[in-house]
């Protein structure tokens, strides 16, 4: 099967996974579960679910035991994406084409919204009975998502990322802010996907975490140019607003072409890590292209 | 010892508790880090965190088994305070005699703050080694922790309690609005420390629930009354603000001496359903007792 058609079946599945999940937008308070599935069916790429699929491939995990972990990661990736967006944060109109959470309904509305994924992404880990490894491993699931979405890892790195509103990060700094901001929830959701297996070598765990650390800096670097190379209409934010923001970037620091370069290394390096790994890992390797090579 | 005494080393106990699952204030973000001790060690009661240890107590729980819980139950109280008192929320600027946490950091800070406490308790219910019960009922105590928390729960509450702001709610819809808003991360909070035991008779336990939701509306009525009767300096924050703005309250339902009424029969049906307990329940008796006789 193509690549292209590996992934529309991976959407295809998560989507009905968080339609199942989700409440009705019919159900008490509409206002709220109206709210939330606008953000959730909001056209995403859905990078995050399918890296669970995919991880849980070269575990040889059955898709139906990934579905809650690709709905979890992705109910935390539209609350961070709804409250990023808030006036208080990156204070953004658009989002994909359409008027952010927020804008569509109000602020308040759009707070209660991301508060209540982040719960319903606990809840399916713990409740979703597809899940069928023991206990102690879903705790360790649901251990390695909290920490993702914690002070650690994404809102600790969205701080970071307030904090250097009016300064230059440096390198190390820039990184450390990705590698928290988007990297921990991109390291979680591989690490989610392997541990559904039946049985998790501690060692090719290990692989694939870095594998995902990798594609996660890759991310964002190619997010980075494509912020200045790529159209508004294609991006379906306004392009150019993190250099208007004079934001430190890996293209500011490094230069176009060096960020360009890094990215490639970086998808090297991810692919390095999955040498022991035969076509199971497929997958995971076309993922990591296709992260670079992405228009938006 | 009495009751005084008990509820002060219960509160001693979540502090120190907390304070080791927090992230220091110094760790980067400090911003986040800082933001996050500051709503949290800001002077509350501490109310659910004891519910916790005395339904813990009911079951004969080890108190060190029962930390993780009351820290747990106490970040998701603190988070939903902090994102309650924002601007596009209730818009508070006091909280327990101090600025609000959007006061006194900023709006983003806090709004992650709050992000962070929810992401924390997961990962204290999840991490936490003192926590020795199977798997499986750990499980369970998240997926009770989640569904409190989210659309179902709490933030379905507060959503309702946004929809209600130009009109007048009916009784049934005051109550439910409070059985989500407060009432189920009361109830959560006495089913995790009962939980937390080594073994739980499920009619016991169901005994337990229902108190916990008497003393839930019991906890909301007498709330109602004190924004009535006491002072703007005991309360901590503004007297009569419900009223100002026109709210559904149970005063304003049922008048001051129907409403005192209300929350004594809640505390009577609270108390009939721990008849069948001795002793062990005398922590959760005095509790309901102090919820409709406290003065802030």
């Amino acid at each position: 099967m193509k690549f292209t058609e590996r992934l529309a079946i991976y959407q295809a599945r998560v989507e009905a996974a968080l339609d199942r999940w989700l409440p009705a937008a019919t159900e008490k308070p509409e206002s709220l579960n109206e709210a939330v599935r606008y953000a959730v069916f909001g056209g995403g790429k859905r990078v995050r679910p399918v890296l669970v699929y995919a991880g849980g491939e070269a575990f040889s995990a059955e898709p139906a035991a990934l579905d809650g972990c690709a709905c979890a990661v992705e109910m935390i990736h539209t609350y961070s994406l709804i409250h990023d967006d808030l006036p208080a944060m990156d204070d953004d109109d658009l989002r994909r084409g359409r008027p952010t959470c927020h804008k569509a309904y109000n602020e308040a509305t759009a707070i209660l919204a991301g508060d209540a994924l982040q719960a319903l992404a606990f809840q399916v880990l713990a409740e979703d009975p597809a899940i069928t490894v023991p206990a102690e491993r879903r705790m360790r699931m649901i251990g390695t998502l909290a920490l993702a979405a914690g002070p650690t890892g994404m809102t600790g790195g969205q701080a970071i990322d307030l904090e250097a509103e009016n300064r230059m990060l440096g390198l190390e700094e820039l990184q450390d802010m990705h590698e928290r901001k988007t990297g921990a929830l991109i390291r979680a959701s591989v690490e989610l996907g392997a541990l559904c297996s039946g049985s998790v070598d501690e060692q090719r765990f290990d692989k694939v975490s870095r594998y995902a650390d990798c594609i996660g800096l890759a991310f964002q670097i190619h997010d980075d140019v494509l912020d200045i190379e790529s159209d508004t209409e294609t991006l379906g934010k306004p392009q150019g607003s993190d250099l208007e923001r004079n934001k430190a970037t890996y293209p500011n620091l490094l230069g176009l072409e060096g960020a360009k370069r890094a990215a490639r290394e970086a998808l090297d390096e991810a692919l390095g890590h999955l040498a022991d790994f035969g076509e199971e890992a497929g997958m995971l390797r076309q993922i990591a292209l296709y992260i670079v090579e992405r228009n938006n």
